[in-house]
Order: C-alpha cells, then sequence, then structure tokens
C-alpha cells in the first residue's frame, strides 16, 4: 500500500467507499472485497427514478464533474436530480494497485475491463441504493466507453445516454496512442515491473506520459492562440508554454500513480460494446433502447467526431451534436465556457426528452 | 565513428559527398570541412536555369525521392530538369553526429539551424554546379521549412518554390510533438548522453520514438481503415496492425542513427524564417518573390492546412493547393497514387508558370 496525498478526499474532494464484494473478472481473476469511491449530488426521489450515473474518465475523479459540471440550474442540478459519480476501478479512488494489500497490490492487480466496471456500477446502484433504472448515464472519454456498455448491456436500465468524447468500439488509433502513453510509463527504471516504492520514483516516465498527452490531448490551435494563458489556476499566472507544459500537464500526471494509469490504459484499449455480440457492432449498437447524443468534440484528436458519427449511425434513434472547443479533448476538463453552455442544452434537451 | 549499414549507397541509393569547407553555425561553432551528401539527376543545361533543389525531411534522405517522385514523365523529370537533392546536415548521410571523428562527433556535435542547411546548399550549389537562380525549390515536412528559408533568404535566386506539408515557422504544437519524439530517445539509458557505441544499444529508445510516430504522423482514419494492407514491401504482406507497427515502422526509425536524430529534431523544433526579420513573420514572408504553391496534406496532423493556409496568406503572389491522402504527414512517402498525381499536376502548373 503506497500513501499517495493526490487520491484523498483532501485533494479529490469528498466521497464513499462502498464495498460490494469479490468481483469476477472478465478476463479471469478476481477482485476481493472490491470498494468503489463513489460521490453523490442531489436526493434520490421516491420512484427512484431521477438517477444520474457518472463514470469517470482515464486519469481522472469525480472531481471534474463536481467543480465544472455540477451545479443548481445546470443541467445536472442536485436540486433535480441524484447524480452518482462512480471512479472507476483502478482510479487510484476506487480499488487500485497502489491502494490495496494482498493479492491484488501492485504489479498483482488483474487486468480490468469496461464491461467489469459496468457490472460492477449496476450493482452498486442495486444493493446500495435500490436504484433499478438510470434517468441517464453520461460520461466522458473512458466514461463514455463506460456510457455505451450501459446502454448495450443493459438496455432496460437506461433511459437516456450521452457518451462525450469517446466511443463504443475503441480503435486502432487510440489503442496506438494509449499504447505510446502506457510504454512512457513502462520504460522508466524506476516503474520496475510496477514494484516502486513510491510514484516520485517514477517521475520521468510519467512526465514523459504526460508529454504526449500534451501533443494529443489538446489541438494544434489550443497551443498557436496561447489559449492556456486564460486558464486559471490559484495564485498563479502561467507565462510561457514551457511553464503550462511543466508546471500545469506534467505536474498533474507526476501526482498520479503508475500503476493506476496503466490499469486504466490497458482497459481503454479494449474499450468494445461488440463484446457483447460476438463482434459485431451493429448488432451491439442496434440493442440501444436508451435516447442517446452521441457528442464528440470538433477538435478531438483521437476521437475525431467521424469515428464517433459512425457509431452514431448505428444506433437507433440517436442524434450526433458534436462540442466545440479548442481544447480538443481536454475540453472536457472546461476550459470553455460556450463549450460548457453547449453541452449543458444538450443535456437539458435530453433529460427533457419522452422516452 | 560508427557504421551504420542503413547509411549506405547500398541501402539509400547512389549519392556523392561534396566537402564544401567549414561551416560557421549560427548557434556558434562550426562543422570543418561539412560534406554533403548529394544525389542528382538530370543535366544541368547550358544556360544553368533548369535546376530543382529539394533538401531533404527529418530521418529522410534522398532516397524516397529517387523512388517516388523522380521519373520521366513525372513533374520532377530528369529529361528536363537537374534535379539536386541535398540531404540535410546531421541526416546521417551528410556530416552527422556518428559518421565524423574528431571536435564535432557524437554529443559534441553542435546545434544546427535551418538557416545554416540553407546558408550551405547555396555554396554548394554555387562552388560545385556554378549555379546562381534555382529553377525551384521544394520540399516536404523539413525540406519544407528550408524551402521556405531559401525563399525568404534568397529571395533574388528562387524563382518557384513549394513548400509541401510544413511550415515557414514552427508552431508550438510542433516544438511539443518533436520534443515527445526525442525525449523518447534519450530517455533511453542506452542513449547514454550521446555516447552509444551502436545505435542497437538505443533500440528500445528509438522503437518508442517510432510509436508517437505511429499517433501522429499518420491518421485516425489510415488505421481504421487498415490502409496498411495495402502496402507493399517486397516478399511480405502485413498481416495485423501490430506487424506493421513492429516491422514497418519501428524497423525503419530502429535502424537510424539516434544522434542524428536528435540534431535534425532541434532544428525542426525552431525553424522560423522570421529570424531573418526580427521575429516578424509577415515582413519575412513578405520578402518572397518566387511563384509560390503551400501544399499542405488534409489528414496532416501536426503541419494542418489551416496553419500553412495562415502562411500562405502572408506571402505574395502564392497559391495553396491542399494535397489528399489518408496517410497523413507520412503520405509523403507517396502510399496513394492519387496523391502523386494531385502533387504531379500541381508542380507542373508551378513549372509553366511565367515567373
Amino acid at each position: 500500500m503506497i500513501e499517495n496525498p493526490f487520491y484523498t478526499p483532501e485533494v479529490q474532494g469528498a466521497y464513499e467507499l462502498h464495498g460490494i464484494g469479490d468481483l469476477e473478472l472478465e478476463e479471469g481473476g478476481t477482485i476481493p472485497d472490491l470498494r468503489l469511491a463513489v460521490a453523490t449530488y442531489g436526493t434520490l426521489n421516491e420512484a427512484k427514478d431521477n438517477a444520474i450515473l457518472i463514470p469517470t474518465w482515464f486519469s481522472g475523479t469525480h472531481q471534474t464533474w463536481e467543480l465544472v459540471y455540477i451545479g443548481e440550474g445546470r443541467a445536472l442540478d442536485p436540486s433535480q436530480y441524484f447524480i452518482v459519480v462512480v471512479n472507476q476501478i483502478g482510479n487510484g479512488l476506487s480499488t487500485s494497485p497502489h491502494n490495496t494489500d494482498g493479492p491484488v497490490a501492485m504489479s498483482k492487480f488483474p487486468k480490468v475491463r469496461v464491461g467489469d466496471d459496468v457490472r460492477a456500477q449496476e450493482k452498486l446502484l442495486r444493493e446500495v441504493f435500490g436504484i433499478e433504472t438510470l434517468f441517464a448515464v453520461l460520461g466522458g472519454s473512458m466514461g463514455a466507453q463506460q456510457t455505451w456498455e450501459w446502454a448495450v448491456r443493459f438496455p432496460g436500465k437506461v433511459r437516456r445516454a450521452a457518451p462525450i468524447a469517446g466511443t463504443a468500439q475503441n480503435t486502432p488509433h487510440d489503442f496506438l496512442f494509449t499504447q505510446a502513453l502506457l510504454d512512457a510509463i513502462t520504460s522508466d527504471p524506476g516503474w520496475n515491473g510496477g514494484e516502486y516504492a513510491a510514484n516520485t520514483e517514477v517521475d520521468a516516465g510519467l512526465r514523459r506520459h504526460a508529454g504526449i498527452w500534451a501533443v494529443v490531448g489538446l489541438s494544434t490551435e489550443f497551443w498557436k492562440t496561447e489559449f492556456w494563458r486564460g486558464i486559471e489556476v490559484p495564485d498563479y499566472r502561467f507565462t510561457s508554454m514551457e511553464d503550462f507544459q511543466t508546471n500545469f500537464i506534467e505536474a498533474v500526471f507526476a501526482a498520479m500513480d503508475p500503476n493506476a494509469l496503466l490499469s486504466m490504459g490497458w482497459k481503454w484499449q479494449r474499450g468494445d460494446v461488440a463484446r457483447n455480440t460476438d463482434g459485431d457492432l451493429a448488432k451491439a449498437l442496434g440493442r440501444i433502447t436508451a435516447k442517446t447524443f452521441v457528442m464528440p468534440i470538433d477538435e478531438d484528436m483521437f476521437f475525431p467526431p467521424r469515428d464517433c458519427a459512425a457509431e452514431q449511425a448505428l444506433t437507433p434513434g440517436s442524434e450526433l451534436r458534436v462540442l466545440h472547443t479548442v481544447a480538443g479533448h481536454f475540453g472536457l476538463f472546461g476550459f470553455e465556457q460556450t463549450y460548457l453552455d453547449e453541452l449543458d442544452s444538450h443535456l437539458k434537451e435530453l433529460f427533457a426528452a419522452d422516452v
């Protein structure tokens, strides 16, 4: 067990840990006594039909959702909905390589798939909150992967779905991108096959990992326009590209746990709803009964709109709603108010839809 | 001096080495007795006004130009033009860290700028071939950087210019992309501060470098459509993405010299014609008198058309001609006949233009 201050309520905001028992994994093996880190906002109504599930993205936690997306008057309004943000398995808050002892600690952590997360979330919602049907499921990036998986695997339980900046079936380009990210970590001698004593021993690898994110996670125009000058952090103004790269992008990833990133990355590479239908993507997406808004980001370099549009075209009754932000995939962090307004507008329309 | 079979006429095709004396560098320092590796095609006419200069791109040599672009009936027709392909300094054939002894060997190789190459090329053309004026200058990627530099630095000597898939002023995104590429090499313990005994000692770093190229050098659609299935190499068919990645992209870069890539990469990051005009890009491009066709590739992820179009708009009398290939930046290798036909058509029009 490694103490990493990044994965604490002090840094991430409050959450609760819910043990949901042993989880048998699709790839084989078991996570004993899986704990899911969960943050909720609002109140579950008596009919238990106002619950919105939000699974998290690669390297993310519930925090961005709380700070950037959830609020009264917003689409994700806790005065109307019971919003449940579930940190994905291996993200550093839910059971993860560095925060557990015994048979699944560190390098012994088993391979987890998107389907494992979704089954665990379904059990959590049912057993802990008594929720059988979701008003909506939505998420960005790997959160979109989980959203798609929910809509395909449990069509009767999902009334509305909004996969944002992510695909139902991971693309070859995304596989290679993720591999480059993971190789940056595992090539650091400090990683030591996953048996390091602290994430700081893998600092160089984590920073190289961040360096690749800087190239593919944002957009050419983000850098050209020096958009980072407008990004506000407390008591600090970025004065150069190098400053932003070192003290924002690198600093964020350097605080994280290497094995957590590797666990999530392996999962991301293999996200594929067609596993439910013997490899037939059209058949998998054809199962969906949720009202679905598919929302890619226009400047996303690795989940480009055309890849999302192709899946949307296979999804009955769905609509394509392209979001606009110069921050590309990292637009998910809500750097642009216009993007947030656009997303809120689409979500409000989705939530108002009769289903 | 390291013997690397990749940098031989047997692998690269014939070339001649021309010593042009000591080259004083913009960053300080000198390359003593600089040798430029030069391949020529066709015959210089008596008026010496049919010469076309082609500088090479990052990691490239004259070979791709010879095999893919030059031929009778093509735009680059050796029966009409005297075509001079000059391998850029540090590319492994011209004077480079691994192929020289003494004061600039290996880690002691000085920093070289695009302007140094262009001055060396001007001297070569004048002193070795007696060429004062170029019918045209053209090149792809870093070859485009050198083309732009020629047109700005020596406007009286360049009658036509065709920068393909490259910019006059390197963008911030390109800087970060190149940095990620270079970090993949220098983070390999085998690199040893530039003092390895053979490129094979840096094999892991070179392959990670290749892994990042695979993500940004091609396009999402290249991978999704499995375009690699149609790429022909002698006696081999690629059977999977992993096969193509390992046995084509990684194999190509693993054969190269790490310090050569680092030298070119440093140069690429700092390409900027505005160095000629105290940082004023519009003023620099405003100097250009060559008839100029600016030719970005539609799917290029790091020299996107919008960046090239912005520079074209600042270039007097120039035209924007966007090329189309699903191979993205690596389309430069000529994987698609339609791309080659398109490029030839534009170049023929440029070459026919009265100037």
